[in-house]
């Protein structure tokens, strides 16, 4: 595939939006069976899967209070201050998620109301491998505590020395949460999905993992347990145009791309000389990062496109990303553009870290093109609304012939019979 | 399994909460055939399937704006006035449900906030064999309307004569929905799924159907495609206490049985005598409904319980059904014990029958469970909430370091040169 393209054609268009994609048959034959050995043997298969996977198994599968209080101690100044300001600015945006119905009154005597509840036990899969992401806690954790979660478990797997990253634990600290199970991969998503002896069954999966923990989500979803989504390869996207710094492009390019070999970075812009730019620039700042090996891989997926601005967004829209900034000095009034996107990011200052970490928004998003459909985590995510309805004498009167009517032409007659024995009552 | 039981101990409960369950692996094998057929061959499959199913095809798949301007004709008037009237109740209830966040500003110089866009486009799927659900179509329609959906395609079967239903047409013609496909069961899920020649692809499908449907929504919504819910049998439970009036329990226990053979009503009270009392008016009121034999059927799966107060809410919450009636003068307060459920309905004056059709709230509800985690459609369901957020130079000095110091401990480094490079030429 090309991965520059100047002015394609809308033909040239879907081949320009394919994503990366992994072939996962085998992958769902191991997981099932790492599955169900969680469900036959429990907290035992959790350990034997940690001494297979990963050469240790931990000796006790729950992280103390002890080691969560004192995990603060192995931390540097500067980062925990970092959390903190991040766990206020995400706290801030998130609050406001919380909205109040009023009760409606549809009819005199005919009330009607959503009520929203917390979703009671869920689950908060940190992965902890490679990077151990305390951001993705943070990012989970504080919508669940805002939509009143009580039962919140955090599974993330333990590191060699059979402890839970520090930071993990300092995130889990601040926030309240001290249920931590020591577990992995798909062994941990079956754990919270079914249960073991130790860890209590959950209503609800959240959070984002390698291959493994995605396509177990995927099977115990496909059995019935809830899950936030189906996390794919992360992605971005920038809508550069001439008031644009192309140094700061670059460097949002390049910092999408280290996600994985798997990530996506799409670049649309309707000046080539834009484009030119942006490419130099890359090649200026990369040899300087530590993953540099991460985003070359990355890089044969890119698509850098030239297309004008109302082309731009309708591939834009059609590609759906996970990402988006808007590189402009008009980024505001460009955003009115935008109708599929996980989160958008404008102008020039809006680089995509600052919603990964601090700036409030959360960084659990659609991926894949689901965009389209689906809104990234939010308070939203831990809540489900029930609806209400209380009718009077007088609302029964009022709409038992309409419920009458109908019921009986959808051929319902008992539903008729509801209404009838409830009207027949008030005549006398 | 005992269908009446008298205060079952804890143990029991799992067995007394079990749901009528079936048998679909041989089910999906021929929906897979059904929908790689339409994926292939588009609208002549469609005409196929339906000349093998239901022995014969429309010529035109296409409902014309004319037949859609004179169903009118061909429909009672008070059924008319009825639907116009259920169509104002629930377009009241749901406009509520467009709510406009606030942009927050977390820390000078970053503002955040959150837009709810419609999805662009979306299918509705209305049964019309057995039943012509045209209140489903209001249910759907409306809440797709009021989220500013713009490209709504509605399939429906066609009836023997090749026509479809004049009371589903009137709806539609009221909602000023003028793109209806002439499909029914699996093949008009793939047809929305994948587009046909003269289908649009569609982003989200939505609304009930027969096990095919259902299957079929299993499998394209697997394939990535969005759907709304997977609608299991229906399901009623009834919390009836002494100041229940027992005739409308059972005639509410009645309405939900006749919906099909696999539909499951539970009552819970806390007094034997209450029990006894519903289950006399039952049968004196069963030898007079249409759908007897169904509802008998369906009374196989029933539970009629006794428990108290306390034990009962647990158990219903623990069920989490998709309806749930409080018979009770005392509903309203007991309705704060109500953790899992769809919709709720207090005091004896509110009939499910309400709720299905007119009083506003919408009945496409979750079931077999999924209440403890879903919520019903709503104007939520054809939406998607897009987070944006603008950064200025004051608001990256003040979440620079926080982003800086998470994303180095993260170990991603491209992250923080993205900051870092803003940072730098903010000090020059």
């Amino acid at each position: 595939m090309k991965t520059i393209s100047i002015n394609p054609s809308k033909k040239e268009w879907p081949a320009l939006m394919e994503r990366p994609t992994f072939e996962t048959k085998n992958l769902e034959e191991t997981v099932t069976q790492i599955i169900n050995e969680v469900r036959e043997k429990g907290d035992e298969a959790v350990k034997d899967f940690s001494l297979q996977f990963h050469g240790f198994a931990p000796k006790n599968l729950w992280v103390t209070k002890e080691e969560i209080r004192n995990a603060s101690k192995y931390l540097d100044g500067s980062l925990k201050r970092a959390m903190i300001l991040a766990k206020k600015n995400i706290e801030k945006f998130h609050h406001q998620q919380i909205l109040k119905e009023k009760k409606i009154v549809t009819l005199p005597g005919v009330t009607c109301w959503r009520k929203s509840l917390p979703i009671e036990k869920v689950g908060l899969y940190i992965p902890g491998g490679s990077a151990p992401l305390f951001s993705t806690l943070l990012m989970l954790a504080i919508p669940a505590k805002i939509a009143g979660c009580k039962n919140i478990t955090i599974t993330t797997p333990a590191q060699k020395d059979g402890n839970v990253n520090a930071a993990i634990l300092y995130a889990a600290y601040i926030l309240g949460i001290y249920k931590i199970y020591k577990g992995g991969g798909a062994q941990a998503i079956a754990a919270m999905a079914y249960g073991t002896q130790s860890v209590d069954k959950v209503d609800k999966i959240f959070g984002p993992g390698n291959q493994y923990v995605t396509c177990a989500k995927k099977l115990v979803n496909r059995d019935g347990v809830a899950i936030d989504m189906l996390a794919g390869p992360s992605e971005l996207a920038v809508y550069a145009d001439e008031t644009c710094i192309p140094e700061f492009v670059a460097a949002d390019l390049l910092s999408q791309a280290e996600h994985g070999a798997d990530s996506q970075v799409i670049l649309v812009t309707p000046k080539r000389k834009i484009l030119d730019r942006v490419i130099e620039d890359i090649y200026r700042q990369l040899p300087f990062l530590d993953r540099k090996d991460i985003i070359e891989q990355s890089f044969l997926n890119k698509r850098f496109l030239v297309l004008n601005e109302n082309k731009a967004f309708n591939f834009l829209n059609e590609y759906a990303p996970e990402h988006l900034i808007i590189a402009s000095k008009n980024a505001e009034k460009l955003s009115a553009l935008v109708k599929n996107a996980g989160s958008v990011f404008l102008g020039n200052m809006s680089p995509e870290s600052a919603g990964d970490y601090a700036s409030g928004t959360n960084h659990s998003l659609p991926t894949g093109g689901s965009a389209k459909t689906f809104s990234g985590v939010s308070v939203d995510s831990f809540i489900k609304k029930i609806t209400f309805q209380k009718i009077n004498k007088q609302g029964i009167k009022s709409i038992g012939f309409a419920v009458e009517k109908m019921s009986e032409a959808e051929g319902l007659t008992a539903h008729k019979n509801a209404i009838r024995i409830r009207m027949k009552k008030l005549k006398k």
